[in-house]
C-alpha cells in the first residue's frame, strides 16, 4: 500500500481557540441564524436595497419545499447553500469532537433535505417552489449548481464523519440529476452555472465513491466554460420568466464569471475572485486526479499572475467592490478592495489542490498567509462577529462619508444577509487538520504544509506511524516532531522552509543536520524510528516588506511582518492620523508577547516619528512655505488578524516610510 | 453718480483664444447637436443604460411643446436648459462679437420658446408635452425650476446684448408663474427646486429689473430650504405618477440637495458639488443685494470650509463620482474624485459674487485658481472636446479595469448624453470680462480680480474713465494699466497680489510705490489723470506646494505651480508609471515657453530621480530584501489645463517628494 495520510488532528492551543469557537459560538448561533430565532440581528453587507436580508428563512425554505408548509421562498436564490455550509461545518466539528445531540440535529436537517429533494433528484427550493419551470434556465445567476456543490461537499463532509448514508445518496442522486442534464451530448445543456462550486464538490464525490463519472462530468463543466461566449446571453434571451433571479446582475461582463475564454486560454485572474478561485481549485483538483498536465499548466499560470501580481501582503484578493473583483496587474489599493473573507478561503482551497499536484513550498506559503491574516482577520475574537471585506487601510469618517468607501466596514457586524463568509470561516477551521501534511506517495514524502500542534497517523506498506508535531507557531519558530512506529520505516519527512524565517536550523535526534532547500521544502529521508525527534527552529524575525514598485499603492510604504503574521497600526495604540506616522527602514524593532491583549499577542514596537500639524496650517489648505517637523513616536503594531477587537477607529497595513 | 462700471472688454490673446473657440466651434457645434445633425458622436459620461443619450432632440422637444409637431419628449427631463445655456452663450458673444445670422439664429430660438411656454407662464417641455399633472409635485427631481432659472439667465443675458425684450418678457412671465405658485402664503407651495439655479437667476432678473418681487422670491428659496426635512418625502408619497422623473435618484439623503438643514445653519460643504456651489453664488448675490448680514456670514462658513478643506489644489471641488459630491474634510482623493468642469465654474459664481459683498484677494484667488485650471481644463485646445471629470491623477489601465475609475476618462469625449459642462464653459469664457473688476462704490474703489489684457470703463460723479490692462498672465507677471480720463478723477485702484507672486514691485509712473497689502490687496488712493501708467510686476517663481497634512493622498507629495498654473507630468513627456518619480523638495527648476507645444505653454523642467525596476523584483511582489535604485530622471511638467491634448497616457498632479 501506498503511503496514505489515515488521519490528522490539531491539539494547538491558537487554532484550538478558534475551533472550539466554531463549535460552541458559531454552529448553534447559525443554527438560530437559518431557523430566525428572534434575537438574531442580521445586517445587510452593503447599503443596497436588492439584497433580501430581513430573515434568513432558510430551514424554512426547506420545509416548503418538502411540502411540509405552505408558504413562498424568502432570501437570496442561493440561500440553500447557508444551509449545506452549516451542515459541513457540523460535519467536520463532530469529527473533532463527538457531539450526539448536534448529530441528531444534522440528521434531521439532513432528513428535511431529502423531502425537499424532487422524484428525479433536483435539489433547489428557490425553483422547486417559486419557479419549477424555470429550472437550469438562467445559470448566469441561479446558483442552482453553486448550492448543488456546496450539498455535496457537504455531504461528503458527513459521510467522513458520522458514516451516515443518507446523505451521501442524496448527494449521488444530485449529481445523477445533473449529469443527466448537462454535457457534450444531444439533448443535454451545453453550459455551467455562474457561479464555479459544482467543479470542485464532484471531484471531492469522485475521490469517496470511485465513481468515474462524477470527475468526468467536473471535467466537462471545466473544459466547457468559455467554450461559447454567447451561452448566458442565449439563457437570458429564451428565458421566458419575468422575474430576475438576481438583481442587477444582468450587465456583468462574461469575465466576471470567467465564460470569457476557454480555461486553457486565461491567462490572467479575472472576475469575481471567490468565483475565480473556486474554479482554479476544481481545476487543480481535477487536473490531480486525472492527471492532466495541461489543465495544470492553465493552473500555475493563474496562480503567478494572481499571487504574484494581484494579492495583497495579507493573503487578501479581489482590488474592487464592485463585482468583488479582480481588476489588473499591481492594483491593490489599501482602503477601497474588497478582499472577501471567502476569496482568501478559496485561495487557501486552490494552494492546497496544488500541492498535491506539485510538492511547492511557495503554495504552502501562500495558504498560510492567507490563513493566518485574512481568513482569521475575517472573524472577531468571540467567534459572533465577521467581516466580509478586509481592508488594509481605514479611516472612520471615510468609511461613513465617501461612498466609494462604505463597503469598507470599521467595525465587525454580527451576521450578513448574504451568509457566505461566516459559515465558510466555520467548515476551514474545523477541517484545518487536512491541511497540515500532503503526501507524495512515489516519493514516499510527507510534506508538512503547516506548522501546527497535533498528531497525524499515516500508513505505508500496511505498516503505520505518527507524527506528533509541536509547534510554537504563530508566535516563535520552534517546531518539533517526534516519530512513532512500530518498526523501523523509511520515508521522506519534507519540512517548509517559510519564506519569512531567518537562518532555519534543523536537528535529527540532536545532531545537526544540514538546511539544504528544494522548491522550499527540506528533505529528510531516512528510516526512521519510534523516538526519533526532529527539531526545526525558523527563526522569526521582525521583517520590513516593501511591494513590487508597480504596486502604486504601496509606494514609499513598507509592511511588518514576523513569521507568518502581518502586523498592522490601530488607532487606539497609535492616536489618530495613522498616516502622520512615518518609519525609518532598518530601525530596530523589539517584540513583545502580551498575554493580556486580545486574547495574547504578539506585539512590536518601534521607533518611529510623528509628523506635527503646525499653526501655519490653521485655515490653510495648500502652502508652498510650511515646514515639516516630527516629533518621536513609539509605534505599536498588533497582529493584523486581531484588529478590530477593541474600540473603532484607524487601521493601516501599509506604513509610510521616512 | 457711484462709482459704475459700464462696460468691460477682453483682447487678451490668452483668452482670446479660448472665446473664439466658444464662438467658432462650440456654439456652431452645439447648435448641431441640439438639433441632431446626422455626424455628431454623443458618447455617455458613464456606464449606465439610465442615461439617455442617443441624441439631444432638445430644439425637437420645444417643437413638439409649441404644438409645432406630433412627438415624445426625449433625453433628461432637464434637456431644456441645454438650448437656455446655449443661448446664454450666444448672447455673451454676441455682446463680444456681433453677427446678425446667429442672432437671427437665436431671435427664432427665443421665438420657439415662446410659443412652449404656457398661457400661465409655465415653461418646460417634458411636463408640458407629457405629464402635465406632475407640474412642480416632484421637486426634489423635476428641475422644473432649475430649467427656469437656466431660461431667466439667457434671457436677462440676451437682453443685455441685444435689447431684444423678447426673452425678457418670457422670462419674466415664467418668474411670475413661479412667484404665483411658491411661497409662504395659504396655497402655495412650501417648497423649492432640488437642483438650486433659480434662486441666482432670480437676483440676476432682478438686478436688471429692478421688480423686487424677484429678489423676494429667491430669498424665499434660500430661506425656505432645508426647513422641512420631509418636503421632498411628502412631494414622493403624494405624487400619483408611475414614471420615474429621473431613474435612481430617490435613494439620494437631503444633504445631496442641501436641503438637510436650513441654510443658516449649514456649516460644511455637503451633497452635490454644483448644487452647493449654485446654492452658495445665488446666498451671496442675495445677501449682497439684500444687505442680508445673516447670509454673508453662512455664505463665509460654507466658503471656509470648501476652500481650506475640501477643495484640489486645482480648484476642482467633488471627492467623489457618487453623487458626483463632497465627502469629509481633507478626504481628498486624486484618481477617485469627480471635480465636476460644472462645480468649478460653480465656485467661479460664488467667489465673484463674494467679491461684490467684500474685497477680499481670496476670493478672486479661487477664483483664478479654478478658471485657469479646472475650468479650462475641461475643454480640449481644439475646443471640441470635453471633460466632465478633472482628475489629478490618471491611469489608463486603472480607468479601464478599475470600475472605481471608471468615470475617470483619459482623454475628452466628443460630447456628453448630459450636455451641461461645455456649454456651461461656452457661457464662463465668454462673460469672462465681467469678471476682471469689482467696484465698490462706497469706497470709490475699482478692484482688480484678475489680470487680462482689455479694457474697462467706468462712470463716477457723471465722468467716464477707462482702465486699459495689459497682462503678461499667464506666463510672466507683468501687468500695466493706463488710465484715460478727460479730467482728472479720484478714485482707489486696488491691484491684488496673488498667493503665488513672489515680491511684487509696483510703480506708478514709474515711480516706485511701496506695496502694502490689505486683504490681499494694494490700494491706490489718487487722483488720476489721462496718461498716468501703473506697473505691477509680479515674480512668478516656480511653487512647491505640499497640502495640508491631514490630506492623506497629498502626504509625502508635492505639486508644481507658476503664477496661477498647477502644473502636471504626463506619460508622453515622462514615460510610463510616473509614480516611480520622485522629486528632491528644494531642487532647482527651470522654466521656459514653448511655443511650439500644445499651442504654445510655459514647460518647468525639475531634476528629479525615477525608480529603476530590478531583475530582483521578477515574480516577486512582496519582499523584505529587496533594494531601491534611482537612476536620474529630468522631469518635464506642463499646465495641468493643457493635459490631454496629445497620447493617451499617465497624468499626475501630486509627485512623490524625496
Amino acid at each position: 500500500m501506498p503511503l496514505q495520510l489515515q488521519s490528522s488532528h490539531i491539539t494547538d492551543s491558537f487554532w484550538s481557540h478558534y475551533r472550539e469557537l466554531v463549535r460552541t459560538e458559531m454552529i448553534p448561533y447559525q443554527w438560530d441564524v437559518l431557523n430566525d430565532k428572534a434575537d438574531i440581528v442580521i445586517e445587510k453587507e452593503r447599503n443596497d436595497d436588492t439584497i433580501p436580508s430581513e430573515k434568513s428563512h432558510a430551514i424554512e425554505n426547506f420545509k416548503i419545499a418538502a411540502g411540509l408548509k405552505k408558504g413562498h421562498h424568502y432570501g437570496w436564490v442561493f440561500q440553500d447553500s447557508d444551509v449545506y455550509k452549516w451542515l459541513e461545518a457540523v460535519a467536520y466539528s463532530l469529527s473533532i469532537h463527538p457531539d450526539t445531540q448536534l448529530q441528531e440535529l444534522a440528521d434531521g436537517v439532513i432528513d428535511l433535505i431529502g423531502l425537499a429533494q424532487e422524484q428525479d433528484g433536483y435539489l433547489n427550493t428557490y425553483f422547486s417552489i417559486e419557479e419549477p419551470e424555470r429550472r437550469f434556465k438562467k445559470l448566469a445567476e441561479s446558483h442552482e449548481l453553486y448550492c448543488a456543490g456546496h450539498f455535496i461537499e457537504a455531504a461528503v463532509a458527513y459521510y467522513e464523519a458520522t458514516h451516515n448514508e443518507k446523505a451521501l445518496t442524496i448527494a449521488c442522486r444530485l449529481a445523477d440529476c445533473i449529469d443527466a442534464h448537462f454535457g457534450k451530448e444531444e439533448g443535454k445543456i451545453r453550459g455551467y452555472d455562474g457561479h464555479e462550486e459544482i467543479e470542485l464538490a464532484l471531484t471531492k464525490l469522485y475521490n469517496l465513491t470511485g465513481e468515474q463519472r462524477y470527475l468526468e462530468l467536473s471535467l466537462y463543466f471545466l473544459y466547457e466554460r468559455g467554450t461559447d461566449p454567447t451561452f448566458f446571453a442565449r439563457q437570458r434571451a429564451e428565458d421566458k420568466g419575468t422575474k430576475a433571479v438576481i438583481e442587477g446582475m444582468s450587465h456583468r461582463q462574461l469575465k466576471y464569471y470567467q465564460a470569457h475564454l476557454p480555461i486553457l486560454e486565461q491567462e490572467t485572474a479575472e472576475g469575481h475572485a471567490v468565483r475565480l478561485v473556486y474554479l482554479c481549485a476544481a481545476m487543480a483538483d481535477a487536473a490531480y486526479l486525472a492527471n492532466d498536465q495541461a489543465m495544470l499548466e492553465a493552473c500555475r499560470r493563474l496562480w503567478n499572475n494572481m499571487v504574484s501580481k494581484r494579492m495583497y501582503i495579507t493573503g487578501g484578493i479581489g482590488s474592487t467592490v464592485d463585482g468583488e473583483a479582480f481588476t489588473t496587474d499591481y492594483d491593490l489599493p489599501n482602503d477601497t478592495m474588497y478582499c472577501e473573507t471567502c476569496a482568501s478561503i478559496g485561495l487557501i482551497f486552490f494552494a492546497f489542490n496544488m500541492l498535491k499536484n506539485e510538492a511547492k513550498a511557495q503554495y504552502a506559503d501562500v495558504l498560510e498567509r492567507a490563513l493566518y491574516n485574512t481568513a482569521i482577520g475575517g472573524m472577531a475574537l468571540d467567534g459572533k462577529h465577521f467581516f466580509y471585506v478586509n481592508p488594509l487601510e481605514v479611516r472612520p469618517d471615510s468609511s461613513l462619508h465617501d461612498p466609494g468607501k462604505s463597503h469598507v466596514k470599521v467595525t465587525r457586524p454580527a451576521w450578513f444577509g448574504c451568509a457566505c463568509c461566516p459559515p465558510n470561516l466555520a467548515r476551514l477551521l474545523t477541517s484545518l487538520h487536512k491541511y497540515v501534511y500532503t503526501v507524495h506517495p512515489q516519493q514516499r514524502a510527507v510534506y508538512t504544509n503547516l506548522y501546527v500542534t497535533g498528531t497525524a497517523k499515516f500508513e505505508l506498506d500496511n505498516q503505520s506511524f505518527q507524527l506528533q508535531q509541536n509547534s510554537e507557531l504563530p508566535w516563535e519558530g520552534n517546531v518539533a516532531f517526534e516519530v512513532h512506529a512500530d518498526q523501523p520505516v523509511a520515508f521522506t519527512l519534507a519540512l517548509r522552509i517559510p519564506y519569512w524565517s531567518g537562518e532555519p536550523a534543523l536537528t535529527v535526534n540532536g545532531e545537526a543536520v544540514p538546511v539544504t532547500v528544494q522548491e522550499g521544502f527540506v528533505l529528510l529521508d531516512r528510516t526512521w524510528q519510534t523516538g526519533d525527534i526532529i527539531k526545526l527552529t525558523l527563526p522569526m524575525d521582525i521583517r520590513q516588506y516593501s511591494a513590487h514598485p508597480l504596486v502604486r499603492s504601496d509606494w514609499g510604504k513598507l509592511a511588518i511582518g514576523r513569521g507568518p503574521l502581518i502586523y498592522c497600526a490601530e488607532q487606539e495604540d497609535n492616536g489618530a492620523y495613522l498616516h502622520l506616522i512615518r518609519v525609518q527602514p532598518h530601525q530596530q524593532a523589539t517584540y513583545r508577547f502580551d498575554s493580556e491583549l486580545l486574547g495574547g499577542v504578539g506585539t512590536i514596537e518601534w521607533t518611529a516619528e510623528r509628523q506635527q500639524i503646525k499653526a501655519e496650517w490653521d485655515h490653510v489648505l495648500y502652502s508652498s512655505v510650511a515646514t515639516e517637523s516630527y516629533v518621536p513616536h513609539t509605534l505599536k503594531l498588533i497582529p493584523y488578524y486581531s484588529w478590530a477587537n477593541r474600540t473603532p477607529g484607524e487601521m493601516q497595513v501599509w506604513l509610510h516610510k521616512a
